[in-house]
C-alpha cells in the first residue's frame, strides 16, 4: 500500500497481475490539493481506505465491496471472510454489501460449477476468481449504465434556469459513471438549464467545498460554496429552486439515510416550497429495511468535529456528535430519481413497484473500463 | 498596536493614561489556542479588530463603540467622525451604533455644558471625554446587570434536566456580565436544570466550537460540540428539549438577526416542536427597523468559506456565499428575553411593551468594573 501520483482522475481501479492484483483508489481525502493515489493489495488495506473514507460515494462503494472480493480471490484469501468484513467497514453504507454480496456469489457458483465439472488447466478457485472479478466488472459497467439513466430521468424535473443546491459528492468521484444527483445537475448543465449550483460545503469533511466544488470547476458550472447553515437563508431570498442530492441507504418506505445535513435541508425546503429530489441507483435501496428506524447510522470519530487538518478547533478534551449520516423521511422527499425511473411521490408502493418493473438497459455494454 | 499576554479573561477593558488611552481586547480570533490581548490605541486599530472579529457579539460591540468614542475624545480626535467611522465597521449589529452613540451624545451634552459655563481648570474637551468616558462605563454596568437580569427571566422557561442547544457564542466573551443566551444557560446550569448544552460549531468561524465550548468548559456545563447540520437530526431523536440563541440586531416587527444558521434552527425547531428563544438586551432592538427587510446582512470574504487557517478546502478561485447573518421572523421565535421581561409571543406590540415599560434596575449599580 503506497501513495503513488498519476494523471487519471479515474476513482476507483483494478490492477491486474503481475502489477497486481490490487485496488487502485484515487485518495479522495486529499483532494484538491493532491491527486494521490493508493493501492490497496489486500483487504485490510482496503477496509482500513474505506473507513478513512479514501474511497467513498454509495455507488463507488459497491464497486469497492465487489472489487474488494476480487482481490481476496485472486490473492487466495478466505473471500466469505473478506466479504464479511468489506461489508461492515462501513455500517449505513448498503451498496457495500451489496457489491461484496454480488461479486461472492458469482465466486461461490463458479467454484460449485467448476467443481462439479472438469476443469483440465486451472484451479476451480482460480476460475471463481475470475469470476468475481466478471462479477464486479460488470457492477461498474451497470453503474455507469444506472448513472447514465439517472441523468436522463433527472433532467425532466429540472426547470430552465434552475438555481440547484446540493450536499456533499455525488459526482464521477463516486461512480463508474458521472453520479447520480451530480449527473443530473452535469446533465442541466449541458442542456443549458442550471443557471447556479449552490455548493453547501458539508461539515465535518468538507466533501461539497472539496470535491463537488472540485468537480463543478473542471466541469464549468457556476458554483458557489457555502456554509451548510446558509443554505436556509439562500432558500428565504427565494434563491434556490431545486434541492438534490444522493443517498447512502434507502430503506423500503422510502426513508433516505444520507450524508449528515440533508434532512435539515428536506425539512428546509419543505418549509420554502422547494422540491426535494434524491438520486440514486436501486442498489441503494434496501428493501429489507421496512423503515428509517431500521437504517444503523454510522457515527465517526469526535476529532473529525474538534479539530482540523490537525489543528485542534475545540477546547481539549472537547466532545462532539459527529453522525455521518442522517435519515428523512419519504414524505419530506419529492421525487426518487433512480436508472429505473422516477419515484413520485415517495413511498412503499413507488419504491416496490421500482424495484420489480422489467428493465432492460442496465446490463447493456458501455465504454466504461475498470481496467488501468 | 501590539500583542500582549494576560491572565485576565475580561474580553474589552479601558486603559487610562499614562499607560492609555487605550481599549484593550481579549483577542477572540485566537480562542482558545491562545489568550492573547490587542491594545488599540487610536480609531483605525479598533475598527480592524471589529472588522475582523476580534472584538464580537451584540452587547460586547455596544461597549467596544462606546469606550472608541471616548477614546477618540481622549485622544483629541474628531469624535464625531470617529462615533461615525465605527458606527460602520459592522453593519448589522446595532449595538454598535447606539453604544458610540450614546458616547457621543454624552460627550457633546458636556462639550456645551463646559463651554456655556465656566471651566477653570480644565477644557471643555477633556470634561467631555471624561464624560464619554463614564457614559461607556455606565453602558458596561447597564451590561452586566441586564445579563443578570436576562438570565433570571430566562430560567423561568428552562424545563428540569433540559438538553439546551445554542448556535454561536453569546457568553462573557461577549458582554460584562455573562451574556446573554449563555447567561440563561448557566443560570440553568447552576440550578442543576441543565442535562446538557448542545453547541453548534458555528461555521464557518466556529464560534461556537472555538469559544461556547470553551466557556462551557471552564464552567463544568456537560456539553458536546457538533456540525450545525446535525442539529436537525439531534431534534428529530427527541435530544433537544430548547434552542436559546442571542441576536445581532432585532427589527421593531421582532425579526431577528442574529449568526447565520439561526434561521435553519428555528424552522427546524419549529418542525420538530421544540421552543426557539432568543436572548438580547433592549438595545439590541432597532425600533427604527420596521421589519427584517429593513435589517442590512453583512456579507464576508469567501476566504472564511474557502479555505482554514491558511489551507485552501476548496479548489482556487471557487466563489462563496458566506453571509456573516440570516434573519428569523418574529412567527418562528417563541419568546424573546430581555432584561425588562419575556415577550411571548414575539411581535410588533410585545416589543413596544417591552420598549416603553418603566424600568428601575438597569442603572443599579454592580461590581463590574471595565478598569485594568
Amino acid at each position: 500500500m503506497a501513495h503513488t501520483r498519476a494523471v487519471s482522475t479515474r476513482a476507483l481501479s483494478w490492477l491486474d497481475p503481475p502489477d497486481g492484483p490490487a485496488v487502485v483508489l484515487l485518495d479522495q481525502t486529499r483532494l484538491p490539493a493532491q491527486e494521490a493515489y493508493l493501492t490497496c493489495r489486500d483487504i485490510p488495506a482496503l477496509d482500513d481506505a474505506i473507513r478513512r473514507l479514501v474511497v467513498r460515494g454509495a455507488p463507488l462503494l459497491g464497486l469497492a465491496g465487489a472489487f474488494g472480493v476480487a482481490l481476496a480471490a485472486y490473492r487466495g484469501d478466505d473471500v466469505v471472510a473478506a466479504a464479511g468484513r468489506l461489508s461492515r467497514s462501513r455500517p449505513t453504507a448498503v451498496n457495500l454489501s451489496w457489491g461484496a454480496g454480488r461479486a461472492l456469489a458469482a465466486y461461490q457458483a463458479a467454484l460449485q460449477a467448476a467443481r462439479d465439472g472438469t476443469t483440465a488447466s486451472f484451479s476451480a478457485e482460480r476460475l471463481a476468481a475470475w469470476a468475481a472479478l466478471a462479477e464486479a466488472r460488470s457492477i461498474a459497467e451497470q453503474d455507469a449504465a444506472a448513472s447514465a439513466a439517472i441523468a436522463g430521468h433527472g433532467l425532466t424535473l429540472v426547470p430552465d434556469g434552475a438555481r440547484v443546491l446540493t450536499h456533499c459528492n455525488t459526482g464521477a468521484l463516486v461512480s463508474a459513471g458521472e453520479g447520480t444527483a451530480f449527473a443530473i445537475i452535469l446533465a442541466a448543465h449541458r442542456a443549458g438549464r442550471l443557471a447556479r449550483l449552490w455548493v453547501d460545503e458539508t461539515r465535518p469533511l468538507l466533501q461539497g467545498a472539496r470535491l463537488t466544488a472540485y468537480e463543478a470547476a473542471r466541469a464549468g458550472i457556476p458554483h458557489a460554496v457555502l456554509p451548510d447553515s446558509a443554505a436556509a437563508s439562500l432558500m428565504a431570498a427565494g434563491q434556490v429552486d431545486m434541492v438534490i442530492t444522493g443517498a447512502d441507504r434507502i430503506a423500503a418506505d422510502g426513508s433516505v439515510a444520507n450524508k449528515v445535513g440533508t434532512y435539515a435541508l428536506a425539512v428546509l425546503a419543505r418549509h420554502h416550497g422547494v422540491p426535494f429530489v434524491v438520486a440514486a441507483p436501486l442498489s441503494t435501496i434496501d428493501f429489507a429495511a421496512s423503515d428509517g428506524a431500521a437504517i444503523a447510522v454510522e457515527h465517526r470519530p469526535g476529532e473529525e468535529v474538534t479539530s482540523f487538518a490537525g489543528n485542534a478547533v475545540a477546547p481539549p478534551g472537547s466532545a462532539a456528535y459527529n453522525p455521518a449520516f442522517d435519515v428523512t423521511s419519504a414524505t419530506l422527499v419529492t421525487a426518487l430519481v433512480t436508472e429505473r425511473g422516477i419515484a413520485q411521490p415517495v413511498n412503499a408502493g413507488t419504491l416496490h413497484d421500482l424495484g420489480t418493473m422489467p428493465h432492460s438497459g442496465e446490463g447493456a455494454p458501455s465504454d466504461v473500463s475498470m481496467e488501468r
